[in-house]
């Protein structure tokens, strides 16, 4: 086992009618933004909820903050916050509100632009505190310091570290009108998220791999009535907890880390608008193709344990299990290669050339490289 | 799922070597009381890193905190803590040291008899910040906030609630030293922590379920490494990380718990002396027997996942599963029968009086009482 610190001070509040809890956790007296993004909140009764938990509060609303948050509406939300002097930030809605949330509430107190903070987090200092009210289960973002920010000029996008949410409220109710797409996006993000702490090294911990093979089963167990039942409270609170626990760190303890999928995904976003979950359910079984020799035996693991495969040779158990988990990803209703998405290979060659001109490798072996990164999506065009 | 609150802000610095660090952890200036047992740290070198860590900080020790630790001890380290200005905690060795720790900075600042806190959280008012260094992996402490505190007086053993520990440091070769029957009992009390989480109602999260399971899949895998093979650092470590995510918040979200195996072997140590883990091991087969039918679903659960039971009627499997768990409990080389270990019908029937005199019952159905206690301990004589 890897040495680690492990530190997650979130408070996390779950369950039903919890949003009416709201203005106990935000301190009386201060200067509230509450941001939104596109609207669907003030469909699905979340917008009420939250008014009527802050009635009587001192707040402004700042509205449009897109999927895959973009810097350039983000500056704008952080004028305003110097402009009203606000002090303390709510995020509404799913991961991409929250993540926004947290460049603004690194970028109100940064004397440059915000995109700098992006590109290094090292220029971070003091940054606003903030809570949210999650009602997309897919990122962890309610409980990490992750965000992932994009640049419309620039057509990139990128990861980065803030802060951790002083608050979450999860209400499993207001996911019930959730598009099948985005359940399913939600899963297969999720389902990716531990894959990147799980699929690297054997051995290291086995209460880790334990944990980590406990949410994929409980996702392979509820997906169906995820995406059929879509008003039933027990699979969304149980998706929702695989969500969150998928990535605030409780298996990432003493492990090795990979995290290329989600850096080829990125790159897939950025340029073709893909939505992120899809882009990993695509990427992910390309680069167990390209690598499996190196992860063969957590593969071998993951295929007796999640899938139940017992027998054949090494290789021929790698491939079903390989088939097993991209059959996974279009039982969600996913399309799993590059070409139905139209992703050709203008593309591929694109990000080749991104991560050659960065000089960056990802993965535990520190060696998926623009070159590995296309054989990775050619295994999959 | 039930609806949950967690938030667990203890900074958990696992690995080796991270003894040197705990400076870096306790703020400058601050007026710092070590706290000891009896002793074994100067054996096997932790005080010796402790006192190179904090060289040039201010601080006095405080020594002998024995097991299951006792009021009457603790009463003259908190009259020491008012005499000296104290105002941080440093608790090094195990959970009994850190849970006296803990009721020693509930106490500092009371105005009144420290066994008062014991008997009503609710009087417990400021309390001082504490950190640990944790060489004895079975109670969580060092990731909680519970304390169980005794009275030599009153021949008592309750739990509290105090505050979680503002940092943790778990070095595994720390607990090299460590004789076998505690290593045997740490394991129980683990393994027994899980259940009282895990063995109530069926099917409230799948997840939760599969991450109990892992910890005691976990331990019944590494436990003939974590007898015999005493300087094993990846066991040790293993094993370390199981007790802490034992009792840590981790596993008991949006679920139902039981306790009443703690409640009823809190009194076979309080007038017997037992050590905590091994009354563990004793009574919860004991429970098993008696609830049979109310915790059938989850029995039939555990046997399948845990023990590999799948076949028989449902009555034959759980007689199964209940054998499984008791001859687990003696593979560490603890006795699981009352007789054993010296404790007959007096103690019993004291036990029932006791909770009867209390008005008490504990469990997931409120129905452990007297009554079921006896009947729980009659079973395991």
């Amino acid at each position: 086992m890897n040495n680690f610190v492990f530190r997650n001070p979130t408070k996390l509040i779950f369950g039903k009618g919890t949003i009416a809890r709201l203005a106990e956790e935000i301190p009386a007296g201060c200067k509230l933004m509450v941001t939104f993004g596109g609207g669907s909140v003030k469909k699905n009764g979340v917008y009420d909820q939250v008014t009527a938990a802050l009635k009587g509060r001192d707040y402004i609303e700042f509205w449009g903050i897109e999927p895959n948050p973009k810097i350039e509406t983000l500056r704008k939300a952080v004028e305003q916050c110097r402009r009203w002097g606000v002090d303390y930030l709510l995020a509404v809605g799913g991961g991409s509100v929250l993540d926004g949330t947290k460049l603004i509430a690194a970028a109100v107190k940064y004397n440059g632009d915000a995109w700098d903070l992006v590109r290094n987090n090292a220029l971070i200092g003091e940054i606003l505190p903030f809570g949210d009210v999650m009602t997309l289960p897919a990122t962890a973002s309610e409980m990490n310091r992750n965000a992932v920010i994009s640049s419309i000029e620039t057509k990139e996008k990128f990861g980065m570290k803030v802060d951790y949410p002083r608050f979450s409220i999860l209400d499993p109710q207001t996911t019930f009108s959730l598009p099948k797409y985005q359940r399913a996006a939600g899963m297969a993000d999720t389902f990716i998220h531990v894959m990147e702490q799980y699929m690297t090294v054997a051995g290291e911990s086995p209460l880790m791999d334990r944990w980590s093979e406990g949410i994929l089963q409980t996702l392979v167990e509820i997906a169906p009535s995820v995406l059929e039942n879509e008003n039933d409270y027990d699979s969304m609170a149980n998706y929702m907890l695989c969500a969150t626990t998928g990535l605030n760190g409780f298996i990432a303890m003493g492990v090795t880390e990979d995290w290329s999928t989600h850096q080829i995904g990125h790159e897939l976003t950025a340029i073709n608008g893909l939505t992120h979950g899809h882009t990993l359910a695509i990427v992910f079984p390309g680069l167990l193709k390209v690598l499996r020799d190196q992860k063969m035996a957590k593969i071998l693991q993951y295929g007796e344990r999640v899938w139940g495969i017992h027998d054949g040779t090494p290789e021929e158990r790698a491939a079903r299990t390989i088939d097993a988990t991209e059959n996974f990803f279009r039982s969600l209703g996913l399309q799993t290669r590059l070409h139905e998405v139209g992703i050709g290979e203008d593309i591929i060659l694109e990000i080749e050339r991104r991560f050659n001109e960065r000089g960056v490798a990802f993965g535990e072996g520190r060696n998926v490289n623009g070159t590995i990164a296309r054989r990775i999506l050619e295994a999959v065009k």
